[in-house]
């Protein structure tokens, strides 16, 4: 979800979008993938300006809940202390290491994240800090001319006014999938689900995609 | 044989070794892979402290001579200006984001690379003003405890000094592998082989690995 709104606020700002996807051997990249393409479609983004990529290092690492299928996801409760299980260990360097190789080779500039600090389970790579930190590195690892400039407009913001904003221009959140653990109906119960039904529920906003269940406290209208 | 080296200086300094090797569509990686198992075989690290992982991103981004064999080799100087075109676009990163990753699980944190900015092909992600933000972004990503550490035993030796710091330590260097071109001879003309034949001539040392040629300039006795 956060990655579809970011989407819609590139498009928004008049930028041509070059949109990527990874496989980092999560549990449910197969649905993930799908959301993918399907919000390529609606935005009418060609299969060359995608780039589907692998990233079989962060499988064969493991250390992760969404990774291994021997460490349970968390489940429950969104106020747990600490760095929660689902932490796939830096990722997101990971992702913004082929957003930079793939945006210096494109020519393009502007690289845009849905990382969100402000309403999320605590990962350290989703921190505006960590993001300053690599686009320093990036811009001194890369050709003089590349200079990528990182935007994660979603940083700041709670999940409740990452719902108005996707409502707001038009974002096609019924095709994203934010649970970690199903593919047909979302669980309901982990973390990400969680944080996204009280997300909608904050924005009082029914939630377009299936669940298995959905707390008492979230539900909307 | 920067890696070679490297690794010879953490063995030196005690550490136990875990080595990283990675296919990232370069022309002759079969080649450095064979190198990096036998290197690896040397130091008699176990087959689960080797991680061999495929950088699939950077083989579909393409943009470098090493990956894309449409884009000409660069050959027979060493005086250029500028990146050349066998510059892998911030291939660094995706390696030491890896090693980042792996050290994360390991419960490691001394992490070790051959970089090389003193003589170099002038790679901008070989840089230790780059390396040294790297290892900012890297601590800011990463849980708390985590807070790699990056060493850069070779960044600032000419690659005469390299071969003598390798000599010195007893490393295989009849088992490393420099070419971008050739997996059975090597070139004697590419940048890579220039730089090596210029160390081993530079430091009165024969280079034991076999080449096509070998230019009249860098002949050792």
């Amino acid at each position: 979800m956060d990655s579809c709104v970011t989407a819609a606020v590139a498009r928004s700002l008049g930028h041509d979008l070059c949109l990527l996807h990874a496989d980092y051997g999560q549990r449910t990249e197969a649905r993930e993938a799908q959301a993918f393409h399907a919000i390529a479609e609606h935005y009418q983004v060609p299969h060359k300006r995608r780039l589907v990529v692998s990233l079989e290092g962060l499988r064969a690492v493991g250390g992760s809940a969404l990774t291994d299928r021997a460490i349970p996801l968390p489940e429950g409760a969104l106020d747990r202390e600490g760095i929660p299980a689902s932490y796939v260990p830096f990722r997101n360097a990971h992702l913004l290491s082929l957003a930079t190789s793939w945006a210096e080779v494109l020519g393009a500039r502007d690289i845009f994240v849905g990382f969100v600090e402000e309403d999320s389970s605590g990962y350290p790579d989703c921190r505006e800090a960590f993001l300053r930190a690599f686009e320093a590195a990036a811009r001194l690892g890369t050709r003089p001319e590349t200079r990528p400039t990182f935007h994660a407009p979603l940083m700041h913001r709670d999940k409740a006014a990452i719902v108005r904003l996707g409502v707001s221009l038009g974002a096609p959140l019924a095709l994203t999938w934010s649970c970690y653990d199903g593919e047909t109906v979302a669980c309901g119960r982990c973390d990400s689900c969680l944080l996204r039904l009280r997300g909608f529920h904050g924005a009082a906003v029914p939630d377009p995609i299936p669940y298995a269940r959905v707390p008492e406290r979230f539900k909307v209208g």
